[in-house]
């Protein structure tokens, strides 16, 4: 098989999550909207292949875009997937700031490209400057996350308008941009370099039914349409995702208790660690030459983190949870520390 | 964008069909497993990301292999997809008997693959002897579809054994593969080689969910984890697949009554024109220099049959339906001819 495969690890997906307190892969821990739930228990015709239409035009009301903008994908990975393999070709130069969503260089290495990792600063804060002068006539894609993930931080609004100007092709993954309230893509509109990726995984509590899209340039779209798969999201997922977008109550209660249980967490884990800021649905917290002992220890009273020792050293992801969940991981750190 | 791109068409997809009879897409004009439907109405849990285990497990007992020897695709297309993206480079030839099923050429020609088109007979039948030729050391892969698709035939079990034999890789797409009741799925214990695909789109009625997967020996499958989409199914998804390949009686009853009904839709075609004999849920129908206009007399009266001119002219491919379906057709034919 292709030689460039030889090299990769695959992403290791962990099974059996479904009896522990899972605070690892920042899910939504207030499920979805029952309104999904009661649509999906009417939802017939499992034997058709699906029509993606009618989704494609509320989003297309949703950012004020057409729906010629958007197409649909199995989860954002599908999304980045697509865009990468549209964009990138083997021994093109890809600007990649670092530490970032663990399956963009999976895909990025996959194709063979060539990584120009710029390292968040010391702060975790974005490298805007240095990204800006990594950018050069042999960049193909500049791939970049708002809110950062595992970073958690958020890319300040002229640094990325100057990057994208300067740039070829963008990737914005904007998985997490409820929890910050702002999404770029209407940049669309302006910028037929950008191609934004979002996902129904996270404030819509989506993650198990497999859907994301790409917002980008109608050109663009069309290019995508050639290598994505035709029928790329089930349907049933597809309505979902519809009832979910018109269900505006129930994402806004998701990221207003989000804030609250945040700050609840952070207030409480600073006794046992530091903590970084985010805009997200997850907190970093930093445990030094622990992380590891309390990882597992936390490990085996059920409660699964993510960590984050092999990008960001001494540090652990941990999803903010409901109120029970918050606590019960502050009773384990107690014990454990 | 990448060059491929280019001089690529996008695969189209048809909507608006829930109001046609639908003789287009090779559908399951029986449902699904009512099973099926009591499960997906009953699933919770929306949220998580979803785990395979024990649909991995189900496929393995399936076809008395290991879980290791399967990886779940996106539909079909997917798997077919990370076959070659695993298998093709740039250049590299590629074996295809042709007419093929649609989304192989897509595919191949996104990669750059060199496609060495091998022509079925003019009986419609498959060309062994010639692919079996045509194998060299420039070859990547062969490509092959069991039953076939558009042709609706098999594959001669002594020569697929021979290319096997003496090809590099092998997919075998067997997505008809109920329709004859033979699968080579267990021949990757002993052909490393050999990639088989299915779907759990036809027999089982569930193109909705788009579930597919392939077979292949553990070393393969470990290497196309490395570029599959870690997430490649919804968990509804993956449920309903396990709850149907569980109920062995639906599957039978589908195979069953599309051969009664293949008869009967056959013997009345004959009426209008030349028919070809088919191992699978579609017939293939020879109306000549008037097959343009009977798809579009058809298509007028709300009928969706599939006009395969491009590739076969003369031919429409017409989906086995149920008896009404079949009738209903045989009346708007003796209209339009």
């Amino acid at each position: 098989m292709r030689e460039e495969l030889k090299a990769l690890e695959p992403y290791m997906v962990r099974s059996n999550r479904i009896n522990a307190q899972r605070m690892d892969l920042n899910e939504n821990p207030y499920g979805c909207s029952k309104k999904v739930m009661k649509e999906l228990r009417r939802f017939k015709g499992y034997e058709l292949y699906p029509e993606y239409d009618s989704l494609l035009e509320a989003l297309a009301e949703e950012f004020s875009l057409k729906k010629e903008n958007f197409i649909l994908t199995c989860g954002g990975d599908d999304a980045i997937r697509i865009i990468i393999d549209g964009c990138v070709d083997r021994g093109n130069n890809v600007v990649l700031p670092s530490p970032t969503y663990s399956m963009l260089p999976v895909f990025l290495k996959a194709k063979g490209a060539r990584i120009s990792e710029i390292p968040y600063k010391k702060d975790l804060s974005f490298p805007s400057d240095e990204v800006f002068d990594s950018i050069d006539r042999n960049t193909a894609l500049i791939a970049l996350v708002n809110p950062g993930n595992p970073t958690g931080g958020i890319i300040e609004e002229k640094g990325l308008q100057r990057i994208i100007e300067k740039g070829p092709y963008v990737l914005l993954d904007e998985t997490y941009w409820h929890f910050v309230g702002k999404s770029y893509a209407s940049w669309v509109k302006k910028h037929d370099n950008l191609f934004i990726v979002q996902s129904f995984s996270k404030a819509y509590g989506l993650a198990g039914l497999r859907i994301g899209f790409v917002a980008s340039d109608e050109k663009n779209i069309e290019e995508l349409r050639k290598i994505a798969l035709p029928y790329s999201v089930s349907s049933l997922s597809a309505r979902a995702a519809e009832i979910a977008l018109a269900d505006k109550d129930f994402a806004r209660m998701v990221v207003e208790r989000t804030q609250v249980e945040k700050k609840y967490l952070k207030r409480a884990l600073r006794h046992f660690c530091e903590v970084k800021d985010t805009h997200t649905n997850f907190l970093l917290a930093y445990f030094g030459e622990d992380s590891k002992d309390v990882f597992k220890a936390l490990e085996q009273r059920g409660i699964l983190v993510r960590d984050m020792s092999s990008v960001l050293p001494g540090y652990l992801r941990i999803s903010v949870g409901k109120r029970k969940d918050n606590r019960a991981l502050i009773s384990a750190l107690k014990e454990i520390k």
